[in-house]
């Protein structure tokens, strides 16, 4: 008997026949001998009324306040979905984040697991109950409501896969798990079988949806074996986890394309030790998440030119902090470009096979795109690009790296 | 400086700008140097809505789920508030029932108040905060979220009012309080300044929906004085406290009418001891109020006829019992009539008057109406009539006693 924990998002639980067709998945699921305990996250578009609701009545809401409004949305779906399945002759019950003994730290709206408890959970199971877990939410150490930020429930789940040693954590959505690239942009992406936490956590940071970026930080830590799947039809996922020595391994796993990009340039740097520090430890304070840093060669009059990228829904945050330091240090101007975008490629492939990045390189080139910014990883090459450039180099190197057919196995040349 | 416990229903934080509204008067009762607890019910219509989402799920939706379900509406709406508050640089803080320390009995859905501490609630005053809560929702003895049932938010505001003995607990509403007619029946019914618990108590339980009798009987128990008024309006409203011996009392305060009613009668009961405690005692087990009974003299045969009112809505689970017994104590048949209605006229000054009944009577003879069942307590006079009859009924009597011009003293011919 294995014990899977079952996550639906907010577009399998969106309205009550999707909660039927839910039900019945969980049931099969159960009926196979399998102990369950279900994650849900608000119906699709709930969290979002909420959050607009909350800035209709004020500009800037209290944090504290927001978690309060926004932990709402889970308390529907998860008595919803308990009562249909009691209505079955399942008997499932409801826990809230506070009931599970989700205990996170106080940075409202963002806020990070400390420790989970799950002892209601392990007691519900053992009577022989099915538990029905809000995702997304818990409380401090003082019983305030919190959540877990975008994405939240995924994290739910994959925190009580750890902690009651799970032996899979199931994330059924939209999709049929992830792809090589987005469907939308290359009709001929394939679904990957398996993939490492590594590339998984690459993908995720770099803007497949699929998968909040924590949530598989967390599942590696605890070596959670995750899948990701569609709640809509039948058939396998995409499975995350180790990286197995024997398997298979593609070069390049998959291409993706983030739009939420902007690039700041700081003009007339004078080229002092310590400047850049002062520069970007301001930006960090504000947590915006600096990605790119480039920093031209000096000039003659020992100015130099400072680029990075930041998201580009932090821009405005990060320009306020940009524009008065570049001030203090005596920098000439501030530029902005917000029409960029990033192509990147990921694979642990990687690792043993070089060439990557000279074939990446050369694939742009021959569609006449200019490269702005490079970086790269152990298992992942990046390139910011013009942003109407994006899904053509997406294609091209979707492409060039053989993504439509089943895995290629190396041989770069 | 008096500490004010101060009750918004559902209309008066149906929307943003309502919301705002209430923020106003509650600023407005805080610069005048008192402190404010306040309660606050769901957004209207969002208890209705969350209700027939769960009756879409299940027919019979479990009782524990629906408390989760339900308590996810005044989340909303202290989240809101406590945020609009405190972008007006107020120190507002929401608490849930749970925080509020309001533990319940595990009856879901319609669960009764066993303790409340408000602990949390005198430490945020205390430390400047002003307190917002939900209305309508506990915890039992497990930590599980119970719910108070319909009108449960009066009930929290009048059981926070008692246990922090508050100077008074003001009910927001509607309406500008409580009158001696419903204004939509008696074009010239007039605002009630002044009433006792007792005839409070009569007037919610005959049908009159401003304050719920639950929390009239606390707010008597604990001699917490209530006053019902206007959140859209200025002005005085009703005050609902202990019977004051120096008051100007007035004969009859107001008429009800209540068109939930229908009338069970069993035909053919053998006329023998016990008979009538198996009947009644059916249909009490399944928690259906049993109005008025009237039982007909013997036939020749020993045989007799029971009538007995009970709530329209209750009617089919009170016939399936009634019809049940009936078979085992061999009577006849069950007859039901639904199209009735019932008119009261309710005032302490009936205690010193007599004659308030005959008159009653006389006026309703005068308009020719057939009265069906009465039924009288110390301070209040019922009869059940023809359902079409029921309006020209209560403004008859309305007229009768004089209830449109300020109140009449005594004296009854």
């Amino acid at each position: 008997m294995a014990l899977l924990i079952q996550k639906f998002g907010g577009t399998s639980v969106g309205n009550i026949e999707r909660i039927h067709r839910i039900a019945e998945l969980i049931e099969r699921t159960c009926q196979t001998g399998n102990q369950v305990v279900v994650v849900l996250s608000a119906m699709s578009g709930e969290t979002d009324r909420l959050w607009r609701l909350a800035h209709d009545v004020t500009p800037h809401p209290d944090a504290r306040e927001l978690d309060v409004l926004l932990s709402s949305g889970e308390r529907v779906t998860i008595a919803l979905l308990a009562m249909k399945l009691r209505s079955r002759g399942i008997n499932a019950r409801s826990f809230t984040g506070r009931q599970v003994g989700i205990v996170t730290n106080s940075s409202h709206t963002r806020a990070r697991i400390a420790k989970v408890t799950a002892d209601p959970v392990r007691r519900a199971l053992a009577e022989g109950v099915l538990p029905i877990v809000a995702g997304f939410q818990g409380v401090n150490e003082r019983s305030e409501v919190t959540t877990l930020g975008r994405g939240g429930s995924d994290l739910t789940a994959v925190a009580l896969a750890a902690t009651l040693q799970a032996d899979r954590c199931v994330i059924f959505t939209d999709v049929d798990g992830v792809s090589t690239a987005d469907p939308n942009v290359v009709p001929t992406a394939r679904r990957i079988p398996k993939l490492s936490y590594e590339e998984m956590l690459e993908l995720s940071s770099l803007g497949a949806k699929v998968l909040q970026a924590r949530s598989v930080e967390f599942a590696a830590k605890y070596s959670v074996p995750v899948e990701v799947k569609s709640s809509f039809q039948e058939g396998e996922g995409t499975l995350v986890t180790h990286e197995d020595v024997d398997m298979e391994r593609a070069v390049v796993s998959g291409v993706t394309g983030d739009r939420n990009q902007a690039k700041i340039t700081v003009v007339g740097v004078p080229d002092q030790p310590g400047i850049a520090a002062n520069l970007f430890g301001a930006v960090a304070g504000a947590s915006v998440l600096v990605d790119m840093i480039i920093q031209n060669v000096s000039h003659q009059d020992s100015l130099t030119d400072i680029s990075f990228t930041v998201p580009r829904n932090d821009l405005a945050r990060a320009m306020a902090l940009v524009k008065r330091t570049a001030n203090e240090i005596g920098a000439r101007s501030v530029e902005v470009t917000e029409k960029i975008a990033k192509v990147s490629l990921v694979g642990v492939g990687m690792r043993s096979h070089s060439g990557v990045a000279s074939r990446m390189f050369q694939t742009l080139a021959r569609e006449k795109m200019n490269i702005m910014m490079i970086s790269t990883s152990e298992i992942k090459i990046s390139c910011v690009l013009d942003e109407e450039n994006l899904n053509k180099a997406v294609q091209a190197l979707h492409k060039e790296f053989g993504l439509e057919s089943p895995r290629e196995t190396g041989k770069i040349h």
